[in-house]
């Protein structure tokens, strides 16, 4: 856990807004006891097997890759005023993670809408990349976030 | 672990086809513990100070309701030749995942392209929507899959 920041309202919000995380380096161990329980697919769990699976190798799940973005966004990424409260949004695996990446998260603010119906809150877009050691875009994601307004 | 089912390829696949998932029951502790790793935030982790949260009550992250979808796809759910590999698409939760819930996955094949480049292989786009107990859909997703075609 990084220092605590200020949290972020959505009248703090500004389109075009960025933020970047910390670092998360990925294992074996971490790849393989995350398919164990989520995604048990030979090509996420065994080496050798790996090598005849789609990748040629072992990977990540790519809903590895997304639960370990949301875990640097809520730690270190984007600190939103009630948390990361996502609706839903678009998402991409580009390239695979692989065991020894180490991933960060890039974001930028797109769109922000206050509710019409709901005057404490309102919705932003984020688009997100998450990156390995070498640049490498592991995931892609747009994503719809709820906001609280400040208290008049 | 169901009983071993007959893998589709790209040529056993047509459009419309649907497949539905066993169930999956989900815990206090397994929304706990899956939000300790990877989305620590109060209304995931804390029944307490989830009263005071976005949701009002504990409920599972998102990430967590997409992992358990894709643990049910791939034991009981979509049985393609090769296993599952996305490549990613759109997501949404329309109601938050609970303690107590039993989650099953309903899938339809929307789209079926072959490789125009890669003759041993092709995409489909797969729609499907997570229910609990009561046929809320807590989870709808629209995934593109890499899907291997029969030897000739």
């Amino acid at each position: 856990m990084s220092e605590p920041r200020e949290r972020l309202y959505l009248d703090d919000l500004r389109v075009g807004q960025r933020f970047t995380s910390a670092t998360h380096a990925v294992t074996v161990e971490q790849i393989v006891a995350s398919a164990a329980e989520f995604d048990p697919q030979p090509f996420h769990m065994d080496p050798e097997a790996a090598k005849d699976g789609f990748f040629g190798e072992l990977v990540a799940s790519g809903w590895h890759t997304a639960a370990i973005t949301m875990r640097l966004q809520v730690e270190s990424g984007l600190p939103i005023a009630g948390g990361i409260v996502g609706a839903g949004g678009e998402l991409s695996w580009p390239a695979p993670t692989r065991p020894g990446d180490v991933l960060h998260v890039e974001s930028e603010v797109i769109e922000i809408k206050p509710s019409r119906s709901r005057p404490e809150r309102g919705m932003i877009t984020v688009r997100s990349e998450t990156r390995n050691q070498r640049g490498d875009v592991v995931q892609k994601l747009m994503v719809k976030l709820v906001v609280p307004r400040r208290a008049r």
